[in-house]
């Protein structure tokens, strides 16, 4: 049986893969899905498109993103900061081309975005070639693979482009990309050149390029881009050439290693040609060194990467909270390869992956106020903690040298609503619930979704369908990972249904007004790492739905020290506590008294204080009240952690 | 009462305090002690004096140190690799100076060192000025105070010059020195002058100087640099100027913070000042900011720095042993600050903390051959560790692209034997027993003390005292911290005696020949660590005597992985195991059975497998059989740690 899903309206969000790509989901239209404001996904985007973009474009236009570009029409002054600055405008050029739909016409900031094309269309070059830091420097064109990010930058470009074509914003945007893809096909599509960038990022961005333009030759230099990699041909530089990711070919890679964003966009392009090629080495390939990440090298935020000294990613189990790494552009790297690995499959594993980078390590690098941003992501702080400059401090920024975050951060979170809900020949599928509605069209007729809920907050996620066909289709709710145990009713009565492979799937004739009530079991339940990673070894971590929680310094009495604080018990669930606009999670703990000054100990005659209880708030909130140290990972007492 | 002790018949070693210098005890002179070839130390010094010289300098002659300087008669290359490769030529020199002794006079490679000092020569400047990198670049001289290094590598200068004056050896070295440190007194002498160096080295050299020449100006100059030091003036760089420990004052200082090298370095100098010119409130803070280092911030091994990126110490608790950078020159430099300590105070705790370094963190950092190294010296390698590009390799280097370590290794190892004994009014004081023979003058007569023992692998320690005059004076020994049991005789006769700040004192006549008897206790240790260090909760670094033990995976069953091993319980020392010439601890261990893929569990379900026997080997021996995995810090079977 077939029944056709089309697409909505518009051409879609981020992700489009042709009708002929090996997939298993489709996107629906990028204005498919309106987030309510109820929800706290709803809240975190209003703050992004208002506070975080404003914050975002100001910087962009006062600081070295603009200023490079602009110096190119003859101020005279060098260009300053990175190599990559241009990427800076790129990223938040994407970030109003998904937002323009959701703002005003008339929004004055809409204008300035639009002043940046113009800005890149007079300084492109009469070949295509666009680079400020090239360009400034009068210095030669692809000269420095390992550290010029020419590629990396152009790739930005792209996407940019993109966004605006499929969204209808910023005219004239795809005009400049394509004029330098062009460029690049004259110059990188010889298959027998070794040219590979140090940074991966624009083999993805070729890819989408095809799927906007129909053009293939992007998509073959996307693909050569892809198998040109893994040679060495980009030699050791300072960290070696697998921190390039050019040690291994793709194909052959079993593990993920080297520089985590380079690791992840690199696979996010192998994946989008895999898909577009019908490569299933490929694609496996993709899914093993994925499965690699989640088995051995990703933290209970969902982040990756624990090395601060070349961002990489770091041995198997090694997971040090407090040096954590984890960067924030690495953590949307990895929700966008979710994304794909999601489509392509349809495996709920991946979605899980993506709500937890989601909910977690991604939404704690912006604040509340959403204007300052966390680069690396630690998941402790310790009493009197030296950050170092930019590396960890223990509040976040405004801004960063290497400034790519805050930009991915707005991009990402201006088109969200696109990662939620998919289509296929057989139905719609609800990966993230949040209060939203649904517009898509199935068996030939139109049908609306309307989601309540309280997610993640809240276990309980209603969908109202309207549906006007008696052609039967299946609606699928993603069961996560973490849940245990959940109720499914369809207009009140309680329909079992078994999850397959992350999803309950309900097939069944959906004309008129159906109400499907699925409700996830949401306890407060204490995860134990895996006993290979030795940095949190007896502790635990406090987890409720798709949250980690945090212990602050801020909620504490006087006088105790974080790092003596041992967790007893769990005590239950409360609404607020002050200044934290999420449930919290009240625990028993205990100070453990050190045993004086000795590092090292032959009796650790440790004793324990009287127990008090404290609230334990959502990892993403931490460090936004009075600053302090903080920690994840609780050390249960000594004689054991609690079970 | 006063008896004299006279200085040996040379000035002495490293670090010779004037006589109006506040100390309490005072070195040898450089020939007072000979090491016999039976020793531990001996041996390690034997392979230093032999493989290790003619290995660095072979380095030093055929790269980028030696090579920058030859560059400025003429060769027309520019100068390369780093701006202070100067200072490996310095560091060379100085070891080629303390070794000169111990050597044939006919040894060719004298010839060599000599051949570099008649360099140097050639490229300074006529008025005194020599850096091959800015005399290479004709770069403006102190224009970059924060990286440029220059008063650094002056400061190795006039260590190798002190070096060779106390020793008699290369001959016009000092001159050298001397000419480039009167330019340094035109230049920075005047107290207004805020001028610092980014990395300092060049306070405790000017103190070396003043102490080996006399003139004052380098004092005052000393007492400059570090009353400058602490007000930002070298501003914020890359990390920050807490990095180049330039954010507070000395003197005011109360915790050791930025990079490890620089703070043990600076504190080096202060303690040089504070002693030198009677401020007690200087040398306070100095053993304030070293207790901070012992209670919160020292591997068990005796290192410090925790991280890679700006080999910095981290924060107090922050003990990762993977990634532990542990810098061996941080460790020499914590040796070097020891000895200062211990000659300032007389307090056994910083001969410990010597002790702990030398026979762990600095001979870690050498392969048995003597020829390849160690920059970074973890305590745990996981099981496929990707130690990244020079960073944390699993094997030693024969060389760094910033080579500070092997040459520093070479200058300590060829004076080693000038930090075993000191001197004061009242006697004679060993602090760190090996097979020697110790010639001094006490009472006015000679004394000529003999040390038979098996230290560090045996804790009897035989001291034959030869001595003509009735006149008594006082032998200590120390008791290290480790010790908790230990027996004294004397001519056989049990002679009980407590240990007073570390040491067992024996004041009586020594005439004739006599023969004292300490026997340590050394049972195998088991140590935890303070509660606060969350690496390495619930493991145990396994002990004995000043030495740490660490499991290599070369010791394992085949397909036993080493992060899955538990220690369940020490079995007992023997002598040696398979290419291991030390005596290794057998512990019996099992492995734990991982409960699958899943990093984070709510059911922690492991098992336990067959317990099995392994040998632990001294730390310093690993990685010099099969590469591999290893770990200091072992954990205890999951339910808690062996206490």
């Amino acid at each position: 049986m077939t029944v056709g899903v089309h697409r909505a309206t518009t051409p879609g969000g981020p992700v489009v893969p042709t009708p002929a790509a090996h997939q298993v989901l489709r996107p629906l239209g990028h204005d498919a899905v309106t987030v309510r404001p109820t929800g706290w996904l709803a809240g975190w985007r209003e703050r992004a498109l208002d506070a975080t973009l404003s914050h975002v474009l100001q910087r962009v236009e006062e600081g070295e993103a603009r200023g490079n570009l602009a110096r190119l029409l003859g101020d005279g002054e060098p260009v300053r900061g990175m190599p990559f600055t241009d990427s800076d405008v790129y990223k938040t050029l994407e970030a109003f081309a998904w937002a323009a739909g959701s703002l005003d016409p008339d929004d004055k900031r809409l204008d300035r975005a639009r002043e940046l094309v113009a800005l890149l269309a007079r300084v492109q070059e009469a070949d295509g070639y666009l680079n400020s830091w090239v360009q400034g420097h009068g210095g030669e064109r692809w000269s420095d693979p390992q550290a010029g990010h020419e590629l990396y930058t152009a790739g930005h470009l792209f996407q940019a482009a993109v966004a605006a074509q499929r969204t209808g914003a910023l005219p004239g945007l795809m005009e400049i990309a394509v004029r330098f893809a062009d460029l690049l096909l004259t110059r990188f599509a010889d298959p027998s050149s070794p040219y590979v960038d140090g940074h991966p990022e624009v083999e993805t961005a070729l890819v989408e390029l095809f799927r906007a333009t129909g053009e293939t030759s992007y998509l073959d230099l996307a693909r050569h881009q892809i198998e040109r990699r893994g040679h060495g041909w980009l030699g050791e530089g300072r960290f070696g050439s697998a921190y390039f990711l050019d040690a291994v070919p793709v194909r052959r890679a079993d593990r993920a290693t080297g520089h985590a964003v380079r690791q992840l966009y690199l696979l996010s392009g192998a994946l989008d040609v895999a898909v577009e090629t019908h490569d299933q080495e490929l694609l496996d390939a993709v899914a093993r060194v994925w499965t690699d990440l989640q088995v051995s090298k990703t933290y209970v935020t969902g982040a990756h990467g624990s090395r601060h000294r070349d961002e990489s990613i770091g041995d198997a189990y090694e997971l040090p909270p407090d040096r954590a790494y984890a960067e924030t552009c690495a953590a949307i790297a990895a929700f966008h390869l979710g994304w794909r690995l999601l489509l392509a499959t349809g495996e709920g594993r991946y979605a899980d992956a993506m709500e937890t980078l989601l909910h977690n390590a991604i939404a704690a690098a912006m604040s509340t106020d959403g204007t300052s941003f966390f680069y690396s992501n630690p998941l402790q702080v310790r009493t009197g903690h030296d950050g170092g400059h930019e590396d960890a401090p223990s509040r976040r920024l405004p801004w960063f040298s290497c400034a790519c975050c805050p930009p991915n951060l707005a991009r990402l979170l201006s088109g969200v609503q696109d990662y939620l809900v998919t289509a296929t020949e057989h139905g719609i599928q609800i990966h993230h619930p949040t209060p939203a509605t649904v517009d898509a069209v199935v068996a030939g007729a139109p049908v609306e979704l309307t989601v309540r809920t309280g997610y993640p907050h809240d276990g309980r996620i209603v969908v109202e369908v309207e549906h006007d066909s008696p052609q039967p289709w299946e609606l699928s709710l993603r069961i996560p990972g973490w849940c245990g145990r959940y109720g499914l009713t369809v207009d009140g009565v309680p329909t079992p249904a078994a999850a397959d492979r992350g999803y309950v799937r309900l097939h069944r004739d959906w004309a008129g007004r159906h109400e499907v009530t699925l409700t996830l079991d949401m306890p407060v339940r204490l995860l134990h790492p895996h006993p290979r990673v030795d940095a949190v070894r007896g502790c635990v971590a406090v987890t409720r739905g798709p949250l980690v929680y945090a212990l602050e310094e801020v909620d504490l009495p006087p006088g105790v020290v974080l790092e003596d604080v041992r967790l007893l018990a769990v005590l239950g669930v409360r609404a607020t506590a002050d200044g934290v606009p999420a449930p919290v999670v009240d625990v028993r703990v205990a100070r453990e008294l050190p045993p004086g000054d000795a590092l090292y100990l032959t009796t650790p005659d440790t004793g324990t204080g009287e127990p008090f209880d404290v609230p334990l708030i959502p990892y993403h909130l931490w460090a936004n009240r009075d600053p302090g140290a903080m920690r994840v990972w609780i050390p249960g007492p000594a004689e054991g952690a609690p079970r």
